[in-house]
């Protein structure tokens, strides 16, 4: 009593989506569209932080969306809100999206004019990590509400995410148990390159720096796209 | 622009896991010991909800606990410092559990002698779903912060699942968007005979309707049993 013992209990699962997904990586590159592929937990904020995303650039970007889900269209029936192009992607039932689903989103949304396109993930810290889709950039969110010690349990989610956006940090206060400190800490023990933004998307605190990586990332990606050509 | 459609994409899993299930129920029926799966999202509050039940019951249950994470073992570090048997399940990047991996748990963890073994399933609102782990119960919790659309979105999840704990309700005066009454809606819609319980995991708020629920489940649960004998 008083003590536990650890158990490796395991199974199997892959296929060959990495080369899938490098070819989309290469044809995006080329067409100029810069692609994020935007994960989460359900709940953490992603759609709102679309939307608030989306309000702040769309004077000075073209961007596309695309909402993977598992059922349901609220999600792209909010975003559709904004105006800019929206796609539902219908995952039946799959947990996560790879490099194929991504392409069918990629060609049902039609994206050769477009600046930046944004792939809403399925809700889910796990599945999704594992799946290369193809985008440039992977960014993920975690709300305040979920705690501080995600980055240790769910570590290649972290690992592999070049953004870490925390949301919700409007109710720091009454979620004292989450340290700024310790997130941080630990999403730079799974990822030490990873850039990290405490923002709320209810409120817009802390959205001027997350925009501004966004619009020098763009522009970056074109800017190099120019140079190859 | 403003408009979106919705586009199907699928892909394969699933293997023979339904009759390992069955298996591993009827023997814990035998046994008399009443095996629960309890799912959520990361950070809905597994654990903590987990830990108040215990302090709760153990004076009156022989309880056991298996935490099953993809890593750490921060979790089964706290629900040992209960006093209760505890076993941590580490899935090697496993997205969940199923009959096998929770035959192996109950295996290690030795359960004849209980009365009352909790499953803590991998964080994720998709995968467990999709593979009976052979409990007698489905529990899952939603927590406030996360929204009360997600009955919409995570469909099966709920479908399947026999109690929602609806946790975090001392924060629902800042997350005033959600809906008691919404939420209640879209799980009923889901599943009309899921049991509805409104929590506070930190607070203590709402739990002796739940904890009264599970000692009239461990009860009829064994009684059924001596009646079968």
């Amino acid at each position: 009593m008083g003590d536990y013992r650890i158990i490796e209990v395991k199974q199997d699962i892959l296929a060959d989506n990495d080369r899938d997904a490098a070819e989309l990586r290469r044809e995006m590159k080329r067409q100029g569209t810069f692609l994020l592929n935007l994960m989460s937990s359900p709940g953490a904020g992603k759609t709102t932080t679309l939307v608030r995303t989306i309000r702040m650039l769309r004077d000075e970007l073209k961007i596309g969306i695309m909402e993977a889900d598992i059922d349901s269209d609220v999600d792209a029936r909010t975003i559709a809100g904004t105006g800019v192009r929206a796609i539902q992607l219908h995952t039946g039932g799959m947990c996560h999206l790879d490099a194929a689903m991504t392409r069918q989103g990629i060609e049902e949304l039609g994206t050769e004019d477009l600046d930046l396109v944004v792939l809403e993930n399925v809700g889910n810290l796990v599945c999704p990590a594992e799946f290369d889709t193809g985008a440039a950039r992977n960014i993920m969110i975690l709300s305040v509400p979920e705690g501080d010690d995600k980055p240790l349990k769910y570590p290649l989610m972290f690992q592999i995410s070049d953004v870490v956006l925390i949301n919700k940090c409007d109710v720091l206060p009454v979620f004292d148990d989450f340290s700024r400190e310790a997130v941080t800490e630990r999403i730079r023990m799974r990822n030490p390159d990873c850039e990290i933004f405490f923002v709320s998307a209810r409120t817009g605190e802390g959205f001027e720096a997350w925009i501004d990586w966004l619009r020098r990332e763009t522009a970056a990606f074109q800017k190099k796209e120019d140079d190859h050509a």
